[in-house]
C-alpha cells in the first residue's frame, strides 16, 4: 500500500509539545487543571492545530475535543485515537498530552498524503482523566460513555472547593448528560480505541527499550481506610505478652502479605502491592508509647481479578489470625475496586509486529483506555519510554522514543486489522 | 521488736489521696504541672500533713520537699523515702503521689508509736519527675544531686513556652544550683533511697498480685528520629524489582527486629521493643503512591546494657542488608541512652521476705529511683497494682493494694538491713 511510506508529522508534534509547555508551565511543573484554565489552554492549542491541518473539529457537551479525519464511509464505526489533556498539579508535559499529540501527528501526515481512511479517524482530546483535582477518575471518557455516577458532580475540587458541576459550567459545558447518565458517544459507533501514553514506571528505561505494547491495564482492589486498633501503653512497662501493639500487628500483616506476593509472583501471577500510607495517630502517638492505632492503605493491582481477590482474601484471613496473636482489632473495611482491562489480542499482535524491538508489558496505572475496554470496544495501548516517572515536573520523553511509538500507531491505522 | 506491731496510717493516706484529687483534678484528669500551680498544690497538701504529724519540714533550693522524722543519731546518713508530686497533663491521682503518701503514712505511724529510728527518715516530695511539661526527666532528683545538664534550663514548657528557668523562678525557687551543677544533697549522706510507685503496666493485674519488688529499672536506647528514604512512584506502574518502597523496607526491618526480640527472650534476656511512632509523610504520601519516606522510632529497653546494644547493633546490620534488598537508604541516627538501674540485692531480698505473695519484676518506666541507683546509693522500689495503666485519668489503685506495699515499706524501715 502506498500509505506505508507515510511518516508521522514529528515537526508538528515537537511544536505542539513546546506550545503546551509554554502555555501551562507554572513554576517547575505543568498545571493543566481539570475543567480549569490550564486544561482549556491545552485544548485550545490542539484545536488550533487540528483546524490548521484541516480536520473537522467538534466538542461534545462535557468538553471532549473531537478532531476528525473523515473516512470514505462516514457511517462506519470510527476509530478513536485518544488520551487526556489535563495534568496533575505540578505534573509533567507528556502524561496525557503525548497521546493526543501522537494522534494529531498521525492525522497530519495522512492528510498531507491525501490518504483517505475507510472510516473516520478521530483524535479525542479527553477531559478530566486525572483524579487529582476532583476525586473522580475518567470524568471525560466515562462521562461521554454515560458511565459516571451522577453523585460525582458534587465532588469538590481539592484546592478551591468548587464542585465538579460548577467547574463544568464555568468552563462553558453542560453537566446534564452526566446527571442523566446520558451517553454522548454510542459504543456501537466506535470500531476501536487506541491510546499512546508515556510509561509511568521505569521498566522501559531499565530495559533500554523505546516503546512497548500494553497487554492490559491492571485493575485495583484497594483497602483505602484500613486500621489496626490496639491499646496505648508505656513502651517500657508492658511485657510482650500483654501488649496490644498496633504497629507490631500491622508490621506482621504487611510482612505476611509481602511473602504472599512473592509466592504469587513465583507462580507467575501479575501482581503489585503497596502500602503507600501508613501512620500512627500524630495526636496520640509518642516515642515512649506503644501505639494504640495505625491507619494504612493496602493497594493491590493485577491484570487478573482472581489474583487481587486472593490477596484481599489472604489479608482478611491473616488479620483474623494476627488479632489473636497481637490482641488487637483490624478494621480492614471494604475494597474499592476497579476491574482490570484487557487489551484486544489482534491489535496487540499487530502492534508487536510493528515494533523493531517487540516488548509487551502490563500498565499499572489506569488510563481512559480502560473505560473503552470495559465496554468491550477493541482497545490497544502503546507505552513510550519516559525517564523519572510521571505526575512530576521531571517527566522526560525523547522525541525519538515518541517517534517509535507514533510510527507503530500510524502503521496500525494504515493496515487496520479489525 | 516492738515496732513490728505498728500499722501504717492508712486513714491519713486515704485523706491525702482525696485532698490531692480534689485540689488538682481538672476535668477528667489530674493536672499537677511541673513547677506550676498543680504541683505546688500537691506540695502544700503533703507539707501541711507532715507539719501536723510533727515532722521537720524543709524545702531545698529547687523546691524538693523534705519531711523528716529525726533519728537517734542525726549525723548518720539518712534513709530517703521518695517519689514525685507532679503529673502528666490529664494524668491520674496515683503516679508519683502514692510514693510520697506511703512515706507519710509510714512516718505518721512511727511518730504515733513514738518510734525513734537510728537515723533520720526523710520523705522526699520530689519536684518535676515527668518530662511531659518540660522535655527533661528527673529535674528534681537529678537537680538535687547536681547531675542535670544546665542547658536544660532553656527548655520551654510544652504548652506556654515558658522556660524551665523562668518556671523555677516563678514557683519561688532558685535555678542557680542547676546552672552551677551544685549538689543540694550529698550522696554520702544518703544511706538508702526507697520508692513505692504504682505499676505502670498490667503485669500485677494480670497475675492477680497486689504488689511486687522491683528488680531494676530498665535502661533505654532509643533511635528517636529514624528514617527510611526510598522513592515516590506510582503504586501500579512499578514492578517489585524496580521499587524503592520505604514502607516495605521499614516493615522488613521491624519484622526482623521482632524476630530478634523473640530470640533474645528465648535466651532469657530482659527486653522490650517498641516502634510507637511510624508514619509516611502526610504531605507527599497517597493511596496510589509507593512511599518515598517513612519516619519511625525504635525504643529498646532492658535491664542489661548489653542486650540493648545487641538490638541496636542488629538494627544497624539489618538496615544495611535491607538497603540492598529494597534499594532504599536507612538513616537510623544516633541513640539517646539512659542506662539501666539495678536495685540493691539485700533490700530486694528483704522486701521479698515481707510480701505474702513474693514477686519480682523489672520496671520498664523510669523513676527517680534510677537517679539514686546510678550514684550507687542502695535503692529499692515497691510496685503496687494499678488498673488501666498510668499517665491517664483512669489510673486505679485500691487502698488495699496500697496497704500491702506500704506494709512492706514499713517492715523494711523497722528492721533495716544496711
Amino acid at each position: 500500500m502506498s500509505g506505508r511510506s507515510i511518516q508521522a508529522d514529528l515537526a508538528l508534534a515537537q511544536l505542539l509539545f513546546e506550545r503546551l509547555d509554554r502555555a501551562t508551565r507554572r513554576g517547575a511543573g505543568i498545571v493543566r487543571d481539570t475543567y480549569g484554565p490550564g486544561e482549556q489552554a491545552a485544548h485550545d492549542i490542539l484545536r488550533a492545530a487540528a483546524e490548521q491541518i484541516g480536520l473537522e473539529v467538534n466538542v461534545d457537551a462535557i468538553g471532549n475535543l473531537m478532531m476528525v479525519l473523515p473516512g470514505r464511509d462516514r457511517s462506519r464505526p470510527r476509530i478513536l485515537i485518544g488520551s487526556h489533556l489535563d495534568s496533575v498539579p505540578q505534573g509533567g508535559n507528556f502524561d496525557g498530552a503525548a497521546g493526543v499529540v501522537a494522534g494529531i501527528a498521525v492525522l497530519s501526515a495522512l492528510r498531507q498524503d491525501a490518504f483517505v481512511p475507510d472510516c473516520d479517524l478521530v483524535v479525542m482530546g479527553i477531559r478530566a482523566e486525572e483524579s487529582a483535582w476532583f476525586d473522580v477518575a475518567y470524568i471525560g471518557s466515562a462521562g461521554a460513555l454515560g458511565l459516571l455516577d451522577p453523585t460525582c458532580l458534587a465532588v469538590p475540587r481539592c484546592d478551591n472547593g468548587c464542585s465538579l458541576e460548577q467547574a463544568i459550567r464555568q468552563a462553558g459545558f453542560d453537566p446534564a448528560p452526566i446527571r442523566e447518565r446520558r451517553p454522548l458517544l454510542d459504543p456501537q459507533t466506535v470500531r476501536a480505541y487506541l491510546e499512546l501514553h508515556i510509561e509511568q514506571g521505569p521498566t522501559l528505561v531499565n530495559r533500554g527499550l523505546p516503546a512497548a505494547v500494553v497487554t492490559g491495564i491492571r485493575g485495583c482492589k484497594r483497602l483505602r481506610n484500613a486500621r489496626c486498633v490496639g491499646e496505648y501503653a508505656h513502651s517500657g512497662a508492658v511485657s510482650r505478652l500483654y501488649r496490644r501493639d498496633a504497629v507490631a500487628a500491622t508490621v506482621a500483616l504487611l510482612h505476611h502479605l509481602e511473602a504472599f506476593w512473592l509466592q504469587q509472583e513465583a507462580e507467575g501471577a501479575d501482581l503489585v502491592m503497596t502500602s503507600g500510607e501508613l501512620y500512627t495517630n500524630p495526636v496520640l502517638h509518642g516515642p515512649s508509647k506503644i501505639a494504640g492505632e495505625v491507619s494504612f492503605v493496602i493497594d493491590v493491582r493485577s491484570l487478573a481479578d482472581a489474583t487481587m481477590a486472593a490477596v484481599i482474601h489472604e489479608a482478611r484471613r491473616a488479620a483474623v489470625a494476627l488479632e489473636q496473636a497481637y490482641r488487637v482489632r483490624f478494621e480492614l473495611g471494604t475494597t474499592s475496586d476497579s476491574p482490570p482491562a484487557v487489551m484486544d489480542t489482534r491489535l496487540r499482535a499487530r502492534l508487536m509486529g510493528l515494533l523493531e524491538q517487540p516488548f509487551e508489558m502490563a500498565s499499572g496505572a489506569g488510563h481512559d483506555a480502560a473505560v473503552f475496554a470495559q465496554l468491550r470496544i477493541p482497545t490497544a495501548m502503546i507505552f513510550v519510554r519516559n525517564e523519572q516517572g510521571s505526575h512530576n515536573p521531571a517527566e522526560a520523553m525523547t522525541l525519538d522514543d515518541f517517534a517509535v511509538g507514533t510510527r507503530a500507531l500510524l502503521g496500525l491505522l494504515l493496515d487496520f486489522p479489525l
